[in-house]
C-alpha cells in the first residue's frame, strides 16, 4: 500500500529551537531511500507504508536519543485505490487548476 | 516505545456519512487489545508503537475494502523517555490543574 | 457557521510538562461559553465559528504570557450544511454502530 | 500576532477528487493578501492571525458554496513572542542544518 504523508516532529524539553531535530528527521527519510519535500510545516513524504512509517519511528528514536525527553509527532497519511498518485501529482492537480482559472 | 495516539480516519468517495467507517476502525483497535477512547474527532488509543501502527494501517485497509477509494487519517503520537504515561494520566493531570484553580 | 473543532495546544520552550497550559486552555475555552470535552490528545470544542476561533486566539494570548515563548497548536475544523450535529451526536452515531454490530 | 499556519481542507461528500476545492482556497488565500506556498497535504500560509484565520473560514464558505456538504480541516498554527520569524525561515534553518552535516 502506497501512501503519501505529512511528518511534522516536535521535541519538547529542548528549548523552542527544534531545526535541528526536524534536519535529523529529514536524514532519516532520505536515507530510508523516501523521496521527501520539506515545508514550513513538516515534511511530505511518499512510499511504501511498512517503510514511510518504519522511518518516522526512527526519527521518534533519533529525536530521544539526541536529547529530547518527548516528542510529539502531527502525521497526515493518505492512501488510495482507485489510482496511482505521486506528491508530484497532487501539487500538479492543483496547480493546473490555478492555471485554468486565471 | 510506548506510545499515546490519536487517530482520525477520513474516508472520501463515500459520501458524508462517515460514522460506519469510523465504527469499523474502532473494532479494529479494539480486537488489536489496544485501550480506546472515542471522542468527536478521533479516538486515543495507546500501546506499544509497532501494534498501534500496525492497527492503524489495518484500519486503512479495512476502510479499503468497505468500499473507500481514498483514505485520509490524520494521527498525533506521542512518546516520552523521561517517565511512563498513560492517556488515563494525561487527562487526570489536566483536571486537576482545574480543580486546583477553583 | 456552527463548528466541531478538536484543539492541541503545545507550548515550547518549557519543559516537557505541559498540563498547566493545557487547564488554561481549558478553561480559556469554558469561559468564552462554549461547550468542551477534554481527551488525552486534546479538547472537543464546538459553537459559532467566530467564538470557538477567537477562543483558541486567546489560548495562545494566555500561553504565551505564561512564559511559553513558542507555541504550536493543531486544530480540526469540521462544518457541515446538511444538518445540525452535535460532538455528541459524533460519538452517539458511532457508538450505534458498534453496539449494532455485538 | 503573526502565525505561520498549515491548512489542509479535505471537502467530503464531493467524490474522491477534490483538487478544484483545493484550488480554489488557494486562490481565497492568496486574495486575502496572505503568502502561501502550496505542497503535497496543504498550504503554508503567513500572516496575521485574524487575517489568516478569517481567509480559513471564507475557504470553508467557499467549498460550501461550490456544493461540498461537509469540510473537513486540519490547521497547524504556530506563534512565538521571541522573535520574527517567517515561513522562509523555518526552511532555510534546517537546510542549513543539512548542508552543515553533509
Amino acid at each position: 500500500m502506497h501512501v503519501i504523508a505529512d511528518v511534522c516532529v516536535v521535541p519538547l524539553g529542548v528549548g523552542v529551537s527544534v531545526s535541528k531535530y526536524v534536519a535529523a528527521c529529514e536524514r532519516v527519510l532520505s536515507e530510508a531511500g523516501l523521496k521527501t519535500r520539506l515545508h514550513a510545516w513538516g515534511t511530505n513524504v511518499e512510499g511504501e507504508w511498512d517503510a514511510v512509517l518504519a522511518a518516522v519511528k526512527r526519527c521518534h528514536e533519533v529525536v530521544h536519543s539526541m536529547g529530547a525527553p518527548r516528542v510529539s509527532t502531527t502525521l497526515r497519511l493518505g492512501t488510495r485505490t482507485d489510482r496511482a498518485q505521486t506528491m508530484d501529482d497532487k501539487v500538479r492537480s492543483v496547480e493546473e487548476k490555478l492555471s485554468a482559472s486565471r
